[in-house]
This record gives C-alpha cells, sequence and structure tokens, in this order.
C-alpha cells in the first residue's frame, strides 16, 4: 500500500525484537521526516557496520585490530572479567569501578539452544591465561545458562593457577525485601556479611 | 565504548519515538547480526527514501507522480474521504470497504501546536471538489485537534454542493460497556438507532 522502499523500511523494522507493526509504521514514518542528514548519516553507519568484528584477544566489537580496552595500557593484565556478551561490558563500565581486562564469551553454554563449551569463546579465554593472571572474575548473569557456564568454567580453570570468583548474589540495592524472589532470597541469607566487612 | 558506527546506529534508534537506550543497543545488535544482504537492503530502501513524496492530488505518499489511489480507475470519484495522516489510510484500507477516493490534510488543525488550515493540505481539497463529487467523509480522529478540524472543514465545505459527513462515534465493537468513557458512552446514546437500521 506504501511505496517500496517505505515498505521494505516497515519490514526492516519489523524484523527488530518486540517491534510490531504499529511500531514499525511509527518509526518509518520517524525516519521519512528526517533530514536527509540524518538520514546519509545513518546510510554511513551502516555501510561501515561489516568493519566491526570481534577483537581477536578479547572478544570484544572492535572496528580495529585490538579493541579499545585491549589496547589500553592503563588497565591491569592481573585480573580477567569474563563476559557473556558485548553489551555486558558496557553495563561494567557504566560503574566506572573496574580497571581490569574484559574477556566476551559471545554467547554461553545452553542445553536448550544446543550451545556447547566449544561454540562460544572459552578456547581464546584459556589462551590468555599466563604468569601475569592472577585473578579470573566470572560475571555471567545468574540464569540457568549463566550458571551452567560459570560451573563450567570454574571446573576447566581449577588447574590453572589463578584465583576464579564470581559476582555475588543477594538482594539489589534499593529493592524492597517483600518483592524479592525466593532463590535470591536464599543466596542473600547464604552470603551474609558481618556488617564492618561491607 | 563501541566502534563508531554501531554507536552511531545506537543513536539514531534512540531518535525514535519511545527507544530508550537500552532497547535502541538491542536493536544495533540485531542488525549487527543481520546478513550483509539484509544490511544492503536496508541501505537501499535509506537511498531511495528521498524518491517518496506527497500525491499532488490527495496528499497520500508516492514515489510515482500520482499515489496508487488516485491513479485507480476502479475508485468512484463521487466520494473523498478526508483523513489527517498516511497511516490513517493503511487502516481504512484494511476494512476492504471503501472505494472512494482519498485526500489526506497532512496534519490537523491545532490551537496548541499552532497549527493553522492553511497549514494543512485543505486548500487541495477544496480545488479536488467539483460537479462529480457528491459525499465528503470527514475521517479525522475523535480528539481535539481532529473534532476542530472536523468542524472547520464542515464551515467551509456548506456552500459548496456536496454532502459532508463524519465517521459515527460510539462503543467500539468488542468493548465492555462499563469501561467505556463517559464521552463515548453519551455520544453512543445521542446517536442510538432503531435496530433495523443497522
Amino acid at each position: 500500500m506504501y511505496p517500496k522502499s517505505f515498505n521494505d523500511l516497515i519490514t526492516m523494522f519489523q524484523k527488530l525484537p518486540g517491534v510490531g507493526e504499529k511500531s514499525a509504521q511509527r518509526y518509518a514514518f520517524n525516519i521519512l521526516e528526517m533530514s536527509q542528514e540524518d538520514i546519509d548519516e545513518i546510510i554511513n553507519s551502516l555501510n561501515n557496520l561489516h568493519k566491526i568484528k570481534k577483537c581477536h584477544i578479547c572478544g570484544y566489537l572492535t572496528d580495529e585490530d585490538e579493541c579499545l580496552f585491549c589496547k589500553d595500557k592503563e588497565r591491569k593484565d592481573e585480573t580477567i572479567m569474563v563476559l557473556a556478551f558485548p553489551q555486558d561490558v558496557a553495563a561494567i563500565e557504566k560503574t566506572g569501578s573496574y580497571n581490569g581486562r574484559y574477556h566476551v564469551l559471545n554467547g554461553l553454554i545452553s542445553s536448550s539452544k544446543g550451545i556447547f563449551p566449544e561454540d562460544i569463546n572459552i578456547q581464546g579465554l584459556l589462551n590468555r591465561i599466563n604468569d601475569n593472571t592472577q585473578e579470573i572474575i566470572i560475571a555471567t548473569s545468574p540464569t540457568i545458562d549463566g550458571e551452567m557456564t560459570a560451573l563450567y568454567l570454574d571446573k576447566i580453570l581449577k588447574d590453572k593457577n589463578v584465583l576464579v570468583t564470581r559476582l555475588a548474589h543477594g538482594l539489589p540495592m534499593g529493592a524492597s525485601l517483600d518483592y524479592a524472589d525466593e532463590l535470591t532470597l536464599i543466596k542473600a541469607m547464604n552470603n551474609r556479611r558481618k556488617i564492618k566487612d561491607e
């Protein structure tokens, strides 16, 4: 019903997660009303998208040889934080309180999705560990797949001479106790600490 | 934190209505995982977007001289349905029960947004009315701006020799009476009909 290029745009938006017909249409009308300059900028960034690849050291996104975290000489080599996805790096960086290296698995071991250890960037992690490495922080999400991956990593890292830690589970800050689920409450009780430790 | 072209893509998505940082990031990762073929298709449709203009007869979107509704010789010239936006045409077409012409105002008169009659495609409507025209259906939404525009159109069309009608207001089909707002109920009561009329 719409001109073809406009229909194509709607179809593209409908491919995005959680975007239905109405939203896709609304987005397309929004693009149509953008200045030619803005549209050219989008075209330009789409044209450059093929340059983005995974950093050969850590698996994070980069359009250069090494990603900006691996290039950064200020970061400490002693600690490597293992994350499932590139967007998790953004979440940790926002805290501003981590200054070690990252390692992005680009996936999680999943029995339901048929993803095995060799399908994700685990070998790359093993290759990186050297005499400098002191601690590996496993920061996968506390989901079924995230836990399974953490357990697997803990197992294969046992014979390496490094400390393997996992992000703490417990009550999220600002959360109301009576809204927390049972599993979180159990974890929070088991991992309780003396107040002076905090 | 991300490579520039990827960041640009996130920024673009954040410009869309109701898309926050997290969704924009999720959409961008989705695009990144698309095949080069799909991305080329998006680039192509964005490149062709400048060809889309308003039909010089009715104001609907087209990439040709006349839009597909104005070109269509099967549609009846006697009836013109006046709509606020191109997407309203899609809504009416979906019903499959209108076979007249369309006229898209591309806006509504709005005192709050400072949009006056001369800012929307009203002159184009007046120019279209000829001896063939029998009925003009004003199908603007029953909002403040939509009502105001309908009243204005009704006034200026009075001295033309055409029947001016307005879409009926009332209970939406399948709706529960006790969830209807007062204004809709009042409209539904005032516009009640004999059952055989339906």
